[in-house]
């Protein structure tokens, strides 16, 4: 059976913003092969088998990093983590230093880096042989992100060409917001941005892009509505001036979310702050919430993403 | 080869209390097989093959955590460690949001639950569609090291019925005391419990358990003699004076040893304060101390409890 | 085919100075396999195959660790880490009492043991019935560090016997330093230290050891040049003035290696702090630094190790 037609041609995952949407469907269709494998009871593919797959995570993130690890290890990879508190980047080794140490080491097929620096990936990524996947830096990118958000809203609306999503609360410091405009537009929706003036970017990435004041306004006949998570360094920084000023000009409400078509359905990468963006009861509405559904999503989203970039399958083609 | 009569009657393993004797017999068999298997050199059947085991110690304890990662790994399980000091946790995530983004996220067979809080794990398992295993829980219950300690004694004595067994120390905050109690009641021991009058529970648990404030008169007669870690939070709180006023007064010696049975087994949960509540050379004596031997049997018992609960041979019956 | 005709003779791998030239031959014969193999995409035997090969960290040394983890995982063992800092350890449980519950838990066929004590190896190898490899221990030993390096530069220059080593830095506080020295004189290369007279060890440890205080002299026609890491420590103790004045006299720069014989290479243990006992441009010459490649050999060589002491074909012969 054929599974796909044009081989997938990056090297690296570094960005959404560099992938069309030839990229982002063949990404998708893996995705969905592995969902459906796994739904049915079949075994998985070991396209990995045997072969190490290292986490540098320079920032912590225990939900991605475990993501990531499940996907590896359903893949037959073997996976690796360099416990960066405890390693040599402590006592001042440089970021190549160590990055050259652990690729000679272990001769990974892939490395995931997150990293709070604008691009480190990228930096990486040109010096290593090994496919590199960012896990997110800095304000730019998560692009794994925003491509589980698009298998989410296919999975459940069956097509993400011609929805209007609303992404609401803190754009302008948010990788995930930036990831999911690039993917979103590249498949075709209309997108929503809804915050603050502060927390707004100064300017928007892409067309089909508009820019909100209130919930009122901006969640008018969407689809989907995306949640981003309010960081506490915004009320530090006197950006944000309380998680309950917030939640009540932008916190998502039943009474909010009734501005939106009645379908629609609400996203939050996590981990959520309950009454500071979101309502605890909209949280936990199963017929409104796919937050958890993201997370499970997750695993096959990364899973096709190792799979295309360091599987044994890498030419595409059956199985 | 018929290896149990009964299937086990539990989802989940919250808590020592709720085990009947056939419960109990029905894990310390299953137990054993394990412990034959591995003795013999045989290969250990793969029951959780490929099924993701997942250890959420929000309290830490790398000993048991590490018991119950060999169980799951030597049964074919797919071994996951939530770091929680890393984890969204930390940032003021819910317990259940943490929870149920795991549980998406693996799809685990079985969770392992270590908390400070009172019955966590039973508020969890009403919540999750796995099963769950407490491995520690306030000072309530600790099930698989009272099962451990009963299997111990079974494959030293060939029986726990009918012996006595001392429980010496700080009763009154010893989720260990707590469940060995319900474990060797349901059983049909006899229970001594010795402590002085600051660390004794206001009422005891069950019929079959005697008080005593003197080593000396409650060692008597004892087939065994289970000692508990002294927290060194007690002598932060004043219960207890210091290390060497308790090891005077409660401390285990060969003198106060001499007063239990001439056969009488010493047991220890681990870690030991030696000096404080044991003396070096008793829990160092190969004729006296099991303490060892606990260590071993928890993972046999452990392999018992998730065969039971999440292994592909959960209706009993042959293997 | 024939691989090794003498039996390895070692129960343990404790420290370099134990080591006779036929010990270091059967081990980088080994590792030689282990490369090839690997080189060539062939299936590495799995010698251990299922058995828990335990890591014993007390000091912290993610580098060594991964190596050995990696190491024993493409043996097929199952690897588990002590993780110290959260261990019973800090409870205040004893050395042995630490140990001892280990490997009752997990009767492991290899420790690898990293301590800040002198001896601390020997003294647990002494009271265990598994083999103890000595990851590092004070300033006395770090032996699988000195077979990797005999085994890059055997590799790299055909042979060790005869050729000219200088070892430079702080050599007195080095325990790479110590097991180098060992190795190489056991393999008949002449050796070259180079240190100021503070950190110069009171006594050479053999003879064929040559101490120098000036780098030109010392790298006199020398065939490699072994960089040691400057511990910030020496600085604070004041053994050493400043970063900058211990690169002006002693740091490796391409007039100081022009000493050297031209094709000398250049190794370091790492992790490196480049500008103080090296020169980045040095560091990072293909040509003359193999720095990489001991980090990929120590892989091999602890494969080796572990194969000899642990492994399914210790007594030799074919395998």
């Amino acid at each position: 059976m054929t599974r796909q037609t044009r081989p997938f041609p990056h090297r690296h995952l570094l960005g959404a913003t560099a992938l069309e949407a030839d990229d982002i469907g063949c990404i998708l269709r893996r995705a969905r092969h592995f969902d459906d494998d796994i739904a049915a009871g079949r075994a998985v593919p070991q396209t990995l088998a045997g072969k190490p797959v290292l986490g540098l995570f320079f920032e912590d993130s225990t939900r991605t990093r475990m993501s990531f690890e499940h996907a590896a290890r359903l893949l037959g990879g073997a996976w690796y983590n360099l416990d960066i508190g405890r390693s040599a980047v402590k006592k001042g080794e440089g970021l190549m230093d160590t990055v050259h140490t652990m690729e000679s080491m272990l001769a990974p097929a892939a490395m995931i880096i997150r990293h709070s620096e604008y691009a480190a990936p990228d930096y990486i990524a040109a010096r290593v042989k090994c496919a590199v996947v960012n896990a997110g830096d800095s304000w730019r990118e998560h692009p794994t992100q925003a491509l589980l958000d698009a298998y989410t809203i296919e999975k459940h609306k069956g097509r993400v060409a011609g929805l209007r999503v609303a992404i609401c609360g803190d754009i302008a410091h948010s990788r995930v917001a930036a990831s999911n405009m690039a993917v979103l537009r590249a498949l075709g929706a209309h997108i929503n941005i809804i915050a603050p003036p502060v927390l707004m970017p100064e300017k928007l990435p892409a067309d089909g892009i508009t820019a909100y004041e209130t919930m009122e306004e901006g969640l008018k006949d969407c689809d989907i509505v995306m949640m981003l998570r309010i960081q506490k360094e915004r009320m530090q920084s006197g950006l944000i001036e309380s998680d309950e000023a917030f939640f009540r000009q932008y916190g998502l409400t039943f009474d909010r979310l009734a501005h939106a078509r009645p379908d629609a359905l609400v996203m939050h990468p996590g981990p959520m702050n309950r009454g500071v963006e979101i309502a605890a009861d909209i949280a936990d509405d199963p017929k409104r919430s796919v937050i958890l559904d993201q997370v499970r999503n997750g695993v096959y989203v990364r899973m096709a993403v190792l799979d295309l970039l360091a599987g044994g399958t890498k030419s595409g083609g059956t199985k």
